[in-house]
């Protein structure tokens, strides 16, 4: 008879349980800028903003929160491994993107410069483990407080040979087409996605065999997968965590033949053609999820956030027109610390917290979605390894007005990410706090300072004019790199690392 | 108040559920022989008994029931359609292993004789795919029963571009290293499994992007995935499936470091070495699993099912020795329907039903997998397209002196495996029906007849002794292939299909 009321209780939690803990999902598109959709993420539509077609995020912006001033770090690897583990990716020493080859950094020779020492090898689940960042991802946290949790697309936040590399290791049950790589083989499944005898290369997607033959373009038989993966959570009544991880619309950029058509008849150069229609074919794979949520009757109590892990690529000829123009009004593009380097279309909609149609303009950043998603599902006690830089948005999901003008966000990039420097591009740092931000070039020892509240596009250097906020943000971004004993590279004339900010 | 009770009596029901149902493991070994073990599976210990350690076989045996008449197809894809559909692989009409390439017929060239019309792209859990065979996999249902399934290794159910090549198809809800390849392209980790940009094949193993340039051997490597995806539904009280299926101790015969050393220093050759590592490490995996499982304390509710695939391999030089003596005293091995090539090691451990050290001598088959791991789950009720001619192991299990002489069991190797025919091997039938075996040549039209309680070797053809059994036999075989629809080849010169055995 006891043994009869422990199943009870024991019952009744479970079904209690399956009730009410929300099912999460992160939908995070790969290199998408800021304007690359037909929705705004400003106080005015864009001329991008019109070249784009996302109906699907227009109405995903309509069922929740819009984010206007929501940021990732310059790279993905970086972004990933920050959201996983809400440390700040100059705190886990992740500050360039990793190569899928073990001990490999990935950064481009230069001439004044020596690497800086990071780890080159990305994240790890499991300490010990060289040139890595030891911390426990939330997935894992999710997964023992009885989530089932999915990872499709997308993964790269470790090299070969490192559990890191492993989806299955950073707390997912399920895992399709995750590894190493950080971008794709190929998009069609008549290249099967790169899986050719002798022709393969690393980033040849894995585990899609099922299409390969086929038209099936890779952002489809993804969004076929991650809807196959929630039929048993869903079925089961378990809550769920789903890892959306495109390819998409990182390079190579080919067209996707569903929607590439309307591009070239307005006229669009090829190339933007081809990445608008990599555009469209995420946004579909994000109503196709949605529309697969309401049939099956869980989209009320499934929390949908979007995001991208950096800025629009704004590099020449991979995309059209003039370098680092794709983005304007912002400057540049992924890899540079400019606002067209980090600032991102970021949506939250969660049925029942947050209002529809609702806009946030506080600053925020991918690191704050380690401690958002744990309060959202409810998880409050767990141990880590790491310390989180991270704040959960809750106060800002029930009350979108909320403002702190308080904090400060920093990006710092001590890599050669390409071989040619740009703008904010290859040994750079930034610091925002409040609509003031700093630029600080590691190679020329030049700092800058803008405000974003009427200057987004960084073109006004207040430096002069400022000098007090530049003093104040120069010690503040110091202070935290060295409290988060941040990797710089070295003078190779002398071999002394580079001076931070406020050591000039 | 109402709801509270319908919350109770379901969550009761979960309860309940979760205490009662028994996991279940098929640990599937691939290409190993009835004698490539160091428990034997006859009335006597054999020389290839005393060769090979496998002290976890030795275990499980001795905790389990052993079937000394336990049955395969000869090749892989058949006997695995066969085990997940309950279909006999005539029925099926994949009677030859699959490529993995669409639309690829493996059989090769023959001059007398022109290729069976059979399924090459191989099974489909969806109607309307050429040249498959429609049919539902047991995971289906017993993941839609709310067991948790994991597939872990070699698939090979299926082509490229088809359904039934993504284990994620066929019921699974995890898949580590599962596709549409029959082998390892390398069992070496250092090799990353065979994925060498530029060097891989088809055969390169997905999914173990952890394990690339470190010294772990994909036996262990799948084993260690197997163990982490155990953990979900061991923490979560759910009941499991889990496809242990591994590539060894398929070709390439490579050493597993671990385990050569001691056969060398025997002075075995150099590959027989080899194979006896691949074994024995084969063997650790099923050890490490039932320790994990006891160290877990789901040992005492977990169902183990031991099975090979098909005969061990008898072709030189790929095996040491003269050609076809590998399995002595049985004739051939893989691909041969003389028992060197069909006859399988089989234990079921199935602790509080299954008597320990308990020996079954009814001949059964892979095919009677289907209805009893399903009898196992409870499952009763399910809707199939496909008719079942397998038949559940149950009567057998509780009862280890369970006789029927009265079935038949049926071979149909309609195809050219391999250019050079050998004993049994291209274009054979069988059929058993109590000690009594038949074989039939299309080739050639000859019909054997052996009584396998004296002549395990067949060795003694009966044909001309006992017209009377073998007329029986060779009209049982004939109508059940009729019934079947059973692809037949024909004869280049007149353009007709061979005949079925009676038709002589």
């Amino acid at each position: 008879m006891k043994q009869f009321f422990l199943f009870l209780l024991l019952g009744f939690r479970i079904s209690l349980y399956s009730q009410t803990r929300p099912n999460i999902i992160v939908f995070l598109v790969d290199d998408m800028g800021w304007q690359d959709c037909s929705v705004n993420f400003w106080n005015q539509s864009t001329s991008l903003n019109k070249i784009y077609h996302t109906p699907n995020m227009e109405r995903l912006a309509k069922e929740g929160m819009k984010f206007t001033n929501a940021y990732s770090a310059p790279v993905c690897t970086p972004s990933r491994s920050s959201m996983l583990t809400g440390v700040n990716s100059t705190h886990l020493g992740i500050t360039n993107w990793t190569s899928p080859w073990k001990n490999n950094n990935t950064d481009s020779k230069d001439d004044q410069l020596s690497p800086a020492d990071w780890n080159v090898n990305g994240l790890s689940p499991i300490p010990g483990i060289e040139k890595t960042y030891y911390a426990i991802p939330f997935p894992i946290l999710l997964k023992e407080a009885g989530y089932y949790t999915i990872h499709v697309g997308k993964a790269h936040w470790a090299s070969m040979g490192t559990p890191g590399a492993n989806p299955y290791n950073m707390g997912f049950m399920v895992n399709v087409s995750g590894h190493s790589a950080g971008h794709p083989q190929s998009y069609y499944g008549k290249d099967n996605y790169g899986n050719i005898p002798g022709k393969s290369t690393a980033q040849a997607v894995p585990d899609l065999e099922e299409y390969f033959g086929t038209d099936t373009f890779l952002t489809e038989a993804l969004t076929l997968e991650a809807i196959k993966a929630l039929d048993a959570p869903i079925q089961n009544k378990s809550p769920f965590y789903l890892n959306m991880a495109h390819y998409a619309i990182h390079t190579p950029i080919m067209a996707d033949p569903r929607f590439i058509k309307k591009y070239l008849e307005k006229g669009m150069d090829s190339t933007e053609a081809k990445y608008a229609s990599l555009i469209e074919g995420m946004d579909k794979s994000l109503g196709d999820i949605m529309n697969y949520l309401k049939e099956k009757k869980v989209d009320h109590n499934t929390i949908i956030i979007f995001m991208s892990d950096n800025g629009g690529l704004s590099i020449s000829p991979l995309r059209a027109g003039k370098e680092h123009t794709q983005n304007l009004p912002l400057k540049a593009g992924k890899g540079s610390v400019y606002e067209g380097g980090i600032r991102e279309p970021m949506i939250v909609k969660w049925p029942g917290v947050v209002r529809g149609n609702s806009i946030a303009n506080q600053y925020v950043m991918i690191e704050d979605f380690f401690p958002t998603i744990l309060q959202m599902a409810g998880i409050k006690k767990y141990k880590l390894p790491q310390s989180i830089d991270g704040k959960s948005l809750l106060p800002i999901l029930s009350n979108a007005s909320f403002s702190d003008s308080s904090r400060s966000l920093i990006w710092h990039y001590p890599n050669k990410w390409i071989d040619k420097d740009g703008p904010g591009i290859n040994y750079y740092s930034a610091i925002r706090k409040g609509n003031w931000k700093m630029i600080y070039s590691m190679r020329t020892g030049k700092k800058e300072l803008y405000n974003l509240s009427v200057d987004i596009g960084e073109n006004n250097d207040l430096s002069e004019q400022n000098t007090v906020k530049l003093r104040e943000l120069s010690t503040l971004l110091s202070t935290q790199l060295r409290q988060w004993k941040a990797p710089m590279p070295r003078f190779k004339k002398t071999g002394q690392p580079v001076p931070f900010p406020d050591g000039l």
